[in-house]
């Protein structure tokens, strides 16, 4: 089989045809058009193999989270997801393992009308880079939290640490936590229902502390996170049996949530959002002028979080 | 230095600033706008150490040629070249190299005004995925070529070749040769031009007869090729002293030339537009219904060319 067979067994698989790509797959460029009044979000990440996945994580997961952390970019700027482009590198052609990739790959796509429009197919250490182009009218950016401002996180974080846990000998994790690790659900439709009240917003990749750092840099601001409001798991609680560790959960990344800031006016707004769309949203602090993070225990007391957020290269 | 410094370090070291990136590097996703009137071309290319490149090449020319090849899937399709974002896999920080490496692609990057506006940094096997983004009115296809139409080439082709031969022991080869392998010229403004003439269009990557075999697949077509009608260089003519050799030229690629066809009516057209813009254009064959390419030698004999385009993965 030749790379071009390959790229061609790609296309083949994917049964969603949108209106807007005038040329996919197959040419020297795809030729798309954007809707008249939308901006193009276009975001870009590279999974490494042994890196970004465990190298035993299967073809399925590794297909699934490589598009999962793009359509997370995606939401956290509120756009709609449109197209991808794949640059897949492998170490050799196994038929199988591709067809499980794709199964991933287009599994998540599927479900949010994405089509892959390019690729790129090279002979080399296992690597995924995906872009992935939205629509959005106004996006929702890091740079515009105030003072004052609520912090929310969607869902629960944690759980993710706890599936890569074990990976590293611990028996006792369910199989819903090591999903939570290897197949993240991007918050598509919550990110571009936050459109209306969020004043910044975000995807938890780097870890909790680590990404809300990204909105105080560029909102110029500090916040306060209450650490008994951050949102774990009953399995992330009971892990932790007599007292609750939250540094994993609020450094560890990988957990795909949106946070979030709202001015306090749009409070029941968002309980509201919460109801109608079934996510848990939890308000775990608020925006101050202390240029830095501060987080707090239920006796109100500082606790200093040790652990940083994940960085590729760490002096 | 941390991933995110060495983030912020590309970004400052651009000056293109194009008024339609709404945000670009920094947030969850560049935000842009396409022109009205315009769709948008989309290209993806991955370089992988020791496949797309000797491993001793300098980082510079990496930097340079990762565009290059990308803005040469702009040029075949005669679209205006905008954004790029980039996905950079290195093995560990080398502050030296990644300044290199950036000073390459920023040096092709401002001759054709185009900004990066988004990227990922990642710890692996050195490989870097580039993904361009321009603007077309009318795109350049593969599938527009007509039986009667001529078959064209730009510049020489076969230098790149030469200029691989240098890593393998060869020490006649040029400084010149070696840069068209290194850091190639995509022909972005003949592409541009092209949009008026062309009913097909390629970019030479893979070799010519592999490319012109995509025309011919996706135009339901054949082809006729004259050996004698290949340009090549100088360099190439004396390196082959007796008897030229056209298979390294018609077969190696990676020299990112265009190959189009056009309607002979056109011919005068494109001999305008080859002086106009000081590149030579010559036409090498022509469109027929075979469903095969065919090479003629000086005798109007056929010639069989074993060697295949350039394919990562054969069986």
């Amino acid at each position: 089989m030749t790379e071009f067979d390959l790229i061609y067994q790609l296309i083949n698989t994917q049964s969603i045809d949108r209106p807007d790509v005038k040329t996919g797959i197959g040419d020297d460029c795809a030729i798309l058009t954007v809707p008249e009044g939308y901006s193009l979000a276009v975001s870009m990440d590279t999974l490494v193999n042994g890196v970004h996945f465990p190298e035993s994580v299967s073809a399925f997961s590794i297909g699934y989270k490589s598009l999962a952390v793009n359509l997370s970019d995606l939401a956290a700027v509120g756009a709609i997801p449109a197209w991808i482009t794949l640059s897949l590198t492998l170490p050799s052609v196994d038929e199988n393992w591709i067809t499980e990739f794709v199964k991933g790959l287009f599994t998540l796509a599927n479900k949010h009308n994405v089509q892959l429009v390019g690729g790129d197919m090279s002979c080399g250490p296992l690597s995924i880079s995906i872009q992935a182009h939205g629509f959005v009218k106004k996006a929702l950016l890091r740079s515009g939290a105030k003072s004052g401002d609520l912090i929310y996180v969607s869902g629960n974080i944690g759980d993710a640490s706890l599936g890569l846990s074990s990976y590293n000998g611990e028996a006792t994790i369910t199989e819903a936590c090591i999903k939570r690790l290897n197949e993240p659900e991007p918050r598509v439709d919550l990110g571009i229902a936050l459109n209306n009240y969020a004043t910044s917003c975000i995807d938890i990749s780097d870890g909790l502390i680590s990404d809300l750092g990204h909105i105080c840099k560029q909102s110029h601001c500090g916040a306060a996170i209450y650490l008994n409001d951050i949102p774990v798991s009953e399995e992330y609680k009971s892990y932790y049996k007599q007292q609750i560790d939250f540094s994993d959960a609020i450094t560890f990344g990988d957990d795909y949530e949106l946070c979030f800031t709202i001015n306090p006016k749009d409070r029941s707004a968002i309980s509201e959002l919460s109801k109608k769309m079934a996510i848990d949203l939890s308000c775990i602090g608020s925006i101050n002028t202390t240029n830095q993070i501060q987080c707090f225990d239920h006796n109100n007391e500082t606790v200093n979080i040790l652990k940083k957020g994940f960085e590729h290269f760490n002096e």
